[in-house]
């Protein structure tokens, strides 16, 4: 990649800093951590191919890395303070660019996340993105841990599960969803919103939380797994996306319970916090929902309407095969 | 890449956590500010054929991929307080996994910069190496900038230059290099001491300062442009390393003036602080020599032993070519 095919790069991703932040230009870049004296921080890798596809708009390609990354913040309950954007490109396609450096930008302001820095390399076949956000933490919080439930917690989920996995079988080609229901359905998958308002909200409320990005049967496994516990979900109390309504049960289950991609929280908290979240889902004008309760019994039980289990398939978009977060 | 395999590759990377700190597991990693209340961020993608040759050494290569975000810290004069890594890998090899954590660690430990997160993904054919490290800065300090050089500064480097060039053209089967100079000189290139303490000490000594990571005449370039200013080096004067004083002039002056992958600090400092900086360099144990001034008129000028002006030559490793930081 010659130099110039550089100097276009960075022209796409010069966005202006805060005061007292120095951004892109130095050795690294300085962040002033006024909200708290915690650094909250974390990293994905995403290979073209096996974490999105080549067809992918850039415009939602560069929205959802910087979404992935700061919903891992929002379940921490940590403040957006800045973020690192790495890019391996085989190329300098200025159309791509262009898409891909608007969809990082405009949610790096919207979330007040200002890019401070990274690098741009010249990659062989494949794109590699690598993003980095950062967040702070007032002193003395520890965070919304995933090993912080206790028994006897009511489980609560934010927003609507399941339009994600049908858009992703939309685009794949499954013939069991229409154009009309792809439609409806897209928008979850491409412009997920990351509650970091909620989870900052949550950090005197819940005594734990994650994301949901596996799926939520999985993630919440990990909630148990981490807090050595069970729990009982109740299948007709979830909120399910209303385009997911009248198709088959089977595979409203399946998108429900096992889609991934959805990057609402799924928090534990307190019965005596219960109309607090709700006040505070009211304030943030976000639907938050009680599924169920943490139980000393280990392992997951989802119950359906006849309190019947329901038999969970993990057949939906399942990354964590060739994916493994530190 | 199957689940086994990760679980594998998790081994490699488990360290013990500092008190406080929250590592790998979570939705994201929790690292106390302590040492002050500004955070100093650096992250470098580096991908195989690109940036580092298949035939690295992992032991090395685990080392370096640290090392030289920890110069970047260091060139701003930061403490580090952690680093995330995420690999690309197209297969677990448990041998390279073995020498790459043992590297990477080594370092970490020494640092007291521990690992607190990342991720590793399936990458089809190239490994790709993400390093992100995080540093602190005591409120009110900017950090060592590039632009902060001011007329009549001195300017000064650490420790000695040219080896790893010299060592680059010896592994790459360049007749010019003796078995023995390779030998004499690849410990430079292969185990860079990134100056973290030389460059804490600094930050109420120097004006500014740059890691030497393209070459001395490229990165001291860097500090000319941010602070738009000029400079005369005196090449008698440079620290040059002493594998190199027997070899032609015009391969030393290559090597020393535009080798790449130095990891040495070159900063700038008034007169008045000349003392301070040599008992700095003596307590720390670290060369530090004056090299030459800063200057009104722009442009960059090394004179030789008769004050005549060197031709710079850009033809080292030059990986500004296709590697543009942000």
């Amino acid at each position: 990649m010659a130099l110039d095919e550089f100097s276009l790069i960075r022209q796409f991703f010069t966005a202006s800093m805060p005061a007292n932040v120095l951004g892109p230009g130095d050795d690294a870049a300085r962040v002033p951590m006024t909200l708290g004296a915690q650094l909250v921080v974390t990293k994905d890798l995403l290979i073209e191919g096996q974490h999105f596809f080549p067809n992918v708009t850039p415009l939602s390609l560069g929205y959802k890395s910087l979404a992935v990354n700061l919903s891992d913040l929002a379940a921490m309950g940590a403040t957006p303070v800045g973020c690192l954007l790495g890019l391996g490109l085989p190329k300098a396609d200025p159309v791509w660019l262009q898409g891909f450096s608007e969809g990082f930008l405009s949610l790096s302001q919207a979330a007040q996340c200002p890019l401070v820095g990274g690098d741009t390399v010249r990659a062989q076949d494949l794109a590699i993105i690598s993003v980095t956000a950062l967040g702070a933490l007032p002193s003395g919080q520890t965070g919304l841990l995933r090993s912080g439930a206790q028994v006897g917690d009511d489980i609560w989920v934010s927003g609507y599960l399941g339009a994600a996995h049908i858009a992703l079988l939309g685009l794949q080609g499954d013939d069991r969803i229409s154009a009309q229901r792809l439609e409806q359905t897209r928008h979850a998958l491409e412009k997920p919103q990351p509650r970091l308002a909620l989870g900052q909200g949550l950090l005197n409320l819940a005594h734990s939380a994650i994301d949901i990005s596996d799926g939520f049967v999985q993630d919440l496994g990990h909630v148990l797994t981490a807090s050595v516990c069970g729990a009982t979900i109740d299948y007709a109390a979830m909120p399910i996306h209303p385009a997911l309504l009248d198709i088959p049960l089977a595979l409203q289950q399946e998108a429900v319970l096992s889609g991934g991609d959805v990057f609402e929280l799924c928090f534990t908290a307190p019965e005596s916090n219960r109309a607090a979240v709700l006040a505070l889902g009211k304030a943030l004008n976000i639907q938050v929902t009680r599924v169920g309760a943490i139980e000393q019994t280990s392992g997951l039980r989802v119950l359906d309407q006849f309190a019947q289990p329901i038999k969970i398939s993990y057949g939906g978009f399942d990354h964590f095969k060739d994916h493994e977060k530190r």
